[in-house]
């Protein structure tokens, strides 16, 4: 679908206005006109005049606030604007090894539906896996009463190497094709829009709206599962890079032509400190195929196993040194660690993170903070969610830029 | 000195305006005010009040640009605006291990007068620093016909770990001190405001204004002198971290517990690739005090001796594997190589290039254009001299605010 209509200059900065007065009252709650033409730096009239627009779109609301009293007798009470939850369902969804995760929420972020949809297969070809986003979206949708025709944007967040401006997924370890257009095929499946992204972009985007981000300009999201993933915010926008597949972390190089990793080459930080490099060591050491998953390695580890301990340790070790890397390069006022891993603590252990701290440049300023924040995948998925709430709304947005000429 | 001054919220609405104003006729040349308007989305009005500010303060003057024929019959000729050159007069130094390069620019940015100081010593007490860079702009001032006194703004280029807002320097290999306020060092000498950053944030500025990084939004600058630098632009702003010192390069690891780096840290990249290093290892192989300096070595490996081709070789890959982790995270669409160590091509041959497209990971995407730029040091003091440009402009227009209350 054509995403962007070709609108003059002025329009350009007609459609520019209109979307920081939503993105205006959407971070408010609430909030009087006069008070949205100090915070946008825009005329009241035209003010006036874009709000107007909204609330025929449906998009937005007035309110009138309950006022003080003293307020009361100074003449009328201020009418306020606010989104309009009714105006649009959207959906999030994350997409893990075995488990899609789905939620809806209404046009202001409020959760209608939530579920958790398990796969037989880790990885699938595209088609299958079009099918099972689809299924866990409809089975979502029932459970919340509704129907998948209600939903005007799909947001989805995928392991691997997304162009979430084209909705183009370069590499995915749930996908056995490389460069699918994923966002063009499940269009052709759901009633709306559907936008894609790096699963950890979208964490970084939960964090910072609903979790230890909140108010946080610039930090790092570091998400721990079966590999290592990265989220950067800088100046309140997720980073994306140029070809839009920014801030690989896993891949990074931690030693010169070392460990083979399961992308082909050799030395990234996930060929030491992913699950099927830690299984690669341990049943080595082993002998045996003693080790199916990562539980096992960390009982033997726990109980006091010195092999499977220094297995461990260096994975810790590999991490820290990848993380002070990716310090040294940002200077970040926080690090978030993130995920469904963090169960399993050989990666964030006190001893990992003080490691980390060490590694870094040393001056006399204070070290960044570190979170661990051990969220389920649903806030993965309400990540997701806000992602299409915003691209419903700037879809919106053009649409009534283009109609306006 | 106090360079903020308390301000109202419309206080700093109108201040913010007016930077903005300032920033479009800066970029634009000469524009007239309704096409300030429209670029900076101000009301016809404000753009009034606020140029005649600006004309009043000297900042900005009226030209009537010659009218094409046929205009000229539509009434009179538009009246454009454009920045006042004989405004103020900032410099720009760059202090690098035995030279220090300095510029004076006029407010417009044109060249007025540049010089190349020689030091005698590399690192200094910091007091004698300061009078090195004082004796060398005094100098350069001289050659340009003015004094010293005339200078409205000074920006200044150091190597190490600078927090460029407070004008700090956590630690320069220039300077015995670490944690030296050196921009109230150089203001109790100087007559006017002196900003410091660190060399390769303005190098990043520099190639942004005039070099390669025109018309580039994002982009990573890499230094290679003694050791290796970085300076990255995100978004056409120079990223600088949550401490004001991030972006560090030389000091990212490269090997896990590897070769002792001049930091005391283990495994930094500059452990592999800085002169000290590689002169580390060239006389333990050579076993005698063979190699005083690069050249020597450099020679040596031309001449086709395998030893000195190994370390030359080693440092080249490592090189690569620290650019390639920079590439994963940033995903930029443009590498910068600049600085004066580019006579040596030891990191940025072929072959090195080559490496380290081959360890980013691997997308059907474009790669990163990678340009090699061996600029000389004067170009690096302008970035500086742009620099305090910025900074000047931004003091006087809170100046402007305070004074208007």
């Amino acid at each position: 679908m054509a995403r962007r209509a070709k609108l003059s200059h002025s329009g350009e900065q007609r459609e520019t206005a209109r979307a920081h007065i939503l993105e205006a009252i959407r971070a408010a709650g609430s909030i009087a006109r006069i008070d949205i033409a100090q915070e946008t730096r825009t005329s009241p009239a035209t003010v006036t005049a874009i709000t107007a627009e909204l609330i025929t779109a449906g998009m937005i609301e007035e309110i009138t606030p309950e006022a003080p009293p003293q307020a009361a007798k100074r003449g009328r009470p201020r009418v306020a604007l606010k989104i309009c939850g009714d105006a649009h369902k959207t959906a999030g969804v994350k997409v893990s090894r075995r488990i899609i995760s789905a939620v809806v929420t209404d046009f202001e972020g409020n959760e209608l539906a939530s579920h958790q949809y398990t796969m037989e297969r880790g990885s699938m070809p595209v088609q299958d896996l079009c099918t099972e986003i689809f299924n866990a979206l409809s089975e979502t949708c029932t459970l919340g009463g509704f129907s998948i025709q209600d939903l005007s944007g799909i947001g989805v967040g995928i392991a691997g190497m997304v162009d979430a401006k084209r909705s183009f997924v370069y590499w995915s370890s749930s996908m056995e094709e490389r460069n699918v257009d994923l966002g063009e095929l499940l269009e052709a499946m759901a009633p709306c829009p559907v936008f894609i992204d790096n699963d950890a972009n979208l964490v970084a985007k939960a964090e910072h709206l609903f979790g230890e981000g909140r108010n946080v300009s610039d930090f790092i999201v570091i998400t721990i599962e079966h590999g290592v993933g990265m989220g950067i915010v800088i100046n309140n926008e997720v980073y994306r890079g140029s070809r839009g597949c920014g801030s690989e972390f896993g891949h990074t190089k931690v030693q010169l032509e070392g460990a083979l990793c399961q992308c082909g080459q050799r030395g990234c930080l996930e060929a030491y400190v992913g699950d099927y490099a830690l299984l690669r060591e341990a049943n080595i050491t082993s002998g045996t195929d003693r080790h199916k998953d990562l539980a096992s390695l960390f009982e033997t580890a726990k109980a006091g196993d010195a092999m499977a301990q220094s297995i461990l340790d260096r994975a810790g070790r590999m991490f820290a040194m990848g993380l002070a890397n990716v310090v040294n390069i940002f200077d970040p006022q926080l690090i978030v660690l993130s995920g469904a891993r963090l169960s399993f603590d050989y990666l964030y252990s006190d001893q990992v993170i003080e490691e980390m701290k060490r590694w870094i440049v040393q001056v006399d300023a204070p070290l960044p903070e570190v979170k661990v924040h051990g969220w389920g995948d649903l806030m993965w998925a309400k990540g997701a969610a806000a992602y299409a709430i915003e691209e419903v709304s700037a879809l919106r947005i053009r649409e009534l830029a283009a109609n306006a000429g």
